[in-house]
């Protein structure tokens, strides 16, 4: 590429100062008591939920509104030091990392919710709020936001990440929800990105390009999403199959047939043993699947029948479902526990989650052929999946101690990498690149990586803004 | 903005030579018979559907694949020559003119579908496929392509204007069904963005960005697609309101309902006046909904029942459906019908067609105004509109050789782009910015357009890729 420069890790980080004292003794001087250099605290903000290193910023400012975000902003890029902003810290891939140092920035006093419009099914929040916190305050409403990545996560960092969960199958992501964004740029200015207005042609999709960015062109200050009315019924059920392949072939049949399913997870059958133990559970120990319809009583029972005739094509059996609440939450109790019972297979490891995502016609192979290779490593692995995306989680039980069982452990998520860009697909389809999916940027992306550096030279010239996040450590661009 | 330079029209043209015959020479030399400079060929591929005088771009040339495309953008970028590609034709904001000069890249002779994925619901075609082309050729696989611009546009082009249309409003917008792209970038070089894996949290979303940038950072030679399985069942109909507000009401509780139409379109009572009148129709002059529900025959039939009941608040009347196709078409003729018996009201006129955007709960404000600023200047402009999004069109029927009716008809436009900005929404939902809408992009964006400047200034240095467009003339970043 001769007139888009590429643009090599030095230069990335040639800017970030190795001594951030100027800078912080300007911040203290403009923030007091809300900046922080406690050892404790700056650890806090450092890695979160992952295995990586943790690499704590130098300080952590806690801000309460948009004109501190930019104030801050503005006083790092003066003095050329980097900045990251922290939500709740749920991020998977070391997002939150600070490994040339500088300011974290803390939104979760940035909690309000600034309005809702009930005619146009939308909200406007802070980047602080939770999705469960916006879920309660829409309780009286009758409308609701599905994108649920499991944790608690804040709606800023879910903007970040780009993330999705079990509703994306029929909800979309966080790409298809965000209508706008308000976001303070690398020179501390103030920007909007999109309107109320459902669809626009005027323009780049800047409010796009922010989603999954990981903080690495702009820090979001405000956001305003979609919402849905709540079904008037909800149907929750559960089916088991003799293989991995057969519960696949069903929910590829599903989708085909586009049937408004609004939830569709597979549990392989090591998942299923660990939600038996975990919770004393009698369930059949094979690929099950759990399912959820969204609609009027009719549709709900319409789709369930549907979905009856679609397993039994594939082996699929016992399929129990229900429009109770009681009873659809005793059905899903397994998938709610994937986790922590996993993670009870053995408790004195790390769970480490990994994800992938891939064309839907590929999934029952790359499902498959991760299990295997799980299973020749002799590690404990459940596999989880999205599956009505083609997304599924690994979650590796590992003693982070001891770094033979790292190495195998990178292996296979390596391997799984490189498994789901192969069959055309994605090394993840949620959890993000942060620091860790760094090395599966070239062998996805190809020299599309030289536009997206472009685009982060030109938005953030002096790389102030999450440093060290998204980028391969070496590029080698073609 | 201190790190982010704001780039003025002279930057962004100060490139482009006065005199391309170096350059067309060269294309000459390595295209020989494919290049053409003759007069005629040159202004067919010049303004297209709009009232915006006819800018000929120097040479048009007819490209067989990407390689071609590659080499001309490359010497296109040697000679700093403006490139524009051309799909069929149909955009409607002077997306196609060449104010500076410089080459077509007529795409028409790229419509190869490329592959169809049946498990995945996916499709891989050539950007001058057309979306009529390419729903004949699925037509035995129970599938479709639901983006239907109105236009039979070809894919290319749909992905740069980001185009919606009548199905929007449950199946979404390009931005929306778009997969991967293949790009030209202004180098010249081949790029890929996206997976077929359905969501991606794998750094940035080049796929968005590219989607309606109108040719200014990429030129499209390859997109893959979602498709959607053909419903068992479609139900169509129309009803009838007293008042714009009425019908407008109606529409907004539909979609606070979640109810999935698949269609909902309105008309005002000049457009059904116009209809009568060109197609020798009965139909009772009101604004009228036009609707369609598509699912299995039991939901087509509660979808049209919760309607009827919808409906009925707002003092809607004479609801007729039907899911027979004969009949389906008859009730939607007047919709099918409306841009040519628009034009019939004034036959010797101009049919200037312009759309805006905005939340739906100022949908009914926005017609209104709208409709009541036409009627008082003494122009004949029916209204139609994508409701369902909040999108609607104005027709105007223009002598575009009177420069009074010229200016009454940018006056309408004009205040109607503001009316729409102002109530939170855009200047334009599926049309684009091309020459025509430039000057209200400062209103819409503010400083946001620093970063989409910044951008295409990363991706294309010399400013070679249709330049003129989506910038207003002078730039007054805040």
């Amino acid at each position: 590429m001769s007139t888009i420069s590429s643009i090599s890790p030095s230069q990335l980080h040639g800017s970030v100062k190795p001594d951030n004292s100027e800078a912080i003794s300007a911040l203290q001087t403009r923030f007091g008591k809300q900046l922080s250099t406690n050892t404790t605290i700056r650890e806090q903000h450092g890695h979160t939920m992952t295995w990586l290193a943790n690499q704590p910023p130098d300080a952590v400012l806690t801000v309460q509104d948009k004109h501190e975000v930019a104030a801050a902003v503005e006083i790092c890029n003066q003095y050329q030091m980097p900045v990251i902003a922290f939500g709740i810290g749920s991020s998977l891939e070391g997002q939150l990392n600070a490994p040339y140092g500088g300011l974290c920035i803390d939104m979760h006093a940035m909690d309000a919710i600034l309005q809702v419009n009930n005619e146009d099914l939308t909200v406007t929040v802070q980047p602080g709020v939770t999705r469960e916190q916006l879920n309660h305050y829409l309780r009286d409403t009758g409308l609701f936001f599905p994108i649920d990545p499991g944790a608690n996560a804040s709606i800023g960092g879910m903007v970040a990440t780009r993330a999705s969960g079990t509703n994306a199958v029929r909800y979309g992501t966080m790409k298809d929800v965000v209508l706008a964004l308000e976001v303070v740029t690398a020179s501390g200015d103030i920007v909007r990105t999109g309107t109320r207005a459902k669809k626009s042609a005027a323009g780049y999709d800047l409010t796009r390009l922010m989603i999954g960015s990981e903080g690495t062109l702009g820090i979001v200050t405000e956001v305003t999403l979609k919402l849905f009315g709540i079904s008037e019924c909800i149907g929750s059920g559960i089916c088991h199959f003799p293989t991995i392949e057969d519960a696949c072939q069903a929910v590829m049949l599903t989708i085909q047939m586009c049937l408004p399913i609004a939830r569709i997870e597979l549990l392989d059958a090591m998942q299923i043993k660990a939600c038996n133990q975990y919770a004393n559970l009698d369930l059949t120990e094979t690929p099950t699947l759990f399912v959820e319809f969204h609609g009027t009583e009719a549709s709900v029972a319409e789709q369930a029948q549907i979905f009856t005739d679609i397993i039994e094509e594939f082996g699929g059996t016992d399929f129990a479902w229900d429009t109770n609440e009681a009873e659809r939450k005793r059905l899903w109790q397994a998938r709610h526990n994937a986790y922590h019972a996993s993670s009870a297979l053995r408790p004195e490891a790390s769970a480490l989650s990994t994800d992938a995502c891939v064309p839907i016609s590929r999934l029952a192979e790359c499902v498959s052929a991760t299990a295997k290779d799980i299973e020749a490593s002799g590690m404990i692995g459940p596999i989880v999946g999205h599956v009505g995306d083609g997304n599924f989680h690994v979650l590796l039980l590992v003693d982070t101690d001891n770094p033979e069982e790292v190495a195998t452990a990178n292996g296979i998520i390596s391997r799984l990498a490189s498994r789901a860009i192969e069959m055309d697909g994605t090394c993840t389809g949620e959890h993000g690149i942060g620091q860790g999916k760094q090395k599966y940027m070239q062998q996805e992306h190809g020299n599309a990586l030289v536009l997206m550096q472009a685009i982060k030279s030109a938005l953030d010239p002096k790389n102030i803004l999450n440093p060290g996040k998204i980028w391969p450590e070496t590029l080698t661009t073609t």
